[in-house]
């Protein structure tokens, strides 16, 4: 690309450091701040440098959060005991908007993955385990992917509780609400039957 | 979408105001700049930031340029006798990656296109008029894409420059180097065949 300005170069390269977004995309999303009213280059500036500086992450459950203990876990109303591990912030937000959950959440920053380089103890496994020491937890719901690294993850953290009485469970694959069977995968129509739920509790909606 | 960090939350409306760029993916895009450097963020916004306050539109040519007057038009070994007319700034970037033209350049700012309510006067036309009749140009080049609203601005210029005696041209429309006839459409076939050029031309390579 030929670049006629300096400063439309430095922009385009710095928006085109963004995953997903290649150099024609970043040239044609700089061009368009400049159709608009400067005012909204300035507050996307300023919204991405606030995030950035002041974003926290939670010192409980590691969620981000614009204070020390995340808005879920100081909520009171939320019921301690039990755990939804989750992979990244994007998970507590999904589920969240489901409003079907009133426990409370550990952000584990990701999945071990040798692969990736990433292990153990590059995630919050160790500040789970010792939450569920401590004694409150009495269940934790796994929640990640289900891959070989969610899988393999799951299992790591399961063996590190050996001793403890806190209840495990995952959340349940199945046949998505809505879906034809025909479509389905065998390995989620097969584990939907192993699963199987009583039909009195598929009555229920909430 | 429930955000638990208002500072999330500004940044994710901030990045999806962008033209193709959902809140899904603008919070990809934040997230992911949570576990880069903080350099990353102050280098983009920063770069955005100078980019929109210091970027300056040629006066001469009116494409973008870091000083009033534009590399290109500055260039003493160009062509200042034809003129290459041209919607936007990326039109002048992908005409100058072929280093095909030496001439200079017109940036229109836009087509006429009563739809969108944009008129002649909301584009670059009087400063070209102006430019044509001071009397150095020879040659206009319409560069504009074959639209009905391209068309229209090609010819409300075509009929501003009555009494000129300005060559005027439009970019050749053919089948595509390299493309095969049976997927060409009709019209652009069409053309090709009434604009055929002598075989020796074809040759030329540049």
């Amino acid at each position: 690309m030929e670049f006629s300005s300096k400063l439309l170069e430095n922009a385009v390269n710095e928006v085109s450091m963004l995953p997903g977004i290649g150099k024609r995309t970043a040239l044609r999303l700089v061009l368009h701040l400049l159709r608009q009213p400067d005012t909204q280059t300035e507050q996307l500036a300023e919204a991405l440098m606030k995030f950035r500086n002041e974003i926290k992450l939670c010192q409980s459950c590691h969620n981000i959060s614009d204070v020390a203990l995340c808005e879920i876990c100081a909520n009171t109303n939320r019921d301690g005991t039990i755990i939804c591990v989750v992979e990244d912030v994007r998970d507590v937000m999904a589920i969240e908007s489901t409003a079907q959950f009133r426990g409370l959440y550990h952000v584990l920053g990701g999945k071990i993955s040798p692969m990736d380089g990433i292990g153990p103890h590059d995630l919050t496994i160790e500040s789970l385990v010792r939450k569920v020491k401590e004694g409150e937890v009495k269940e934790l719901i796994f929640a990640l992917s289900s891959t070989i690294e969610g899988d393999t993850t799951n299992f790591y953290i399961y063996k590190q509780l050996e001793g403890t009485d806190v209840k495990t469970s995952t959340i349940a694959r199945g046949i998505a609400v809505g879906d034809e069977l025909e479509y389905a995968d065998e390995v989620t129509l097969g584990r939907s039957i192993i699963n199987r739920v009583p039909f009195e509790n598929s009555l229920k909606t909430s």
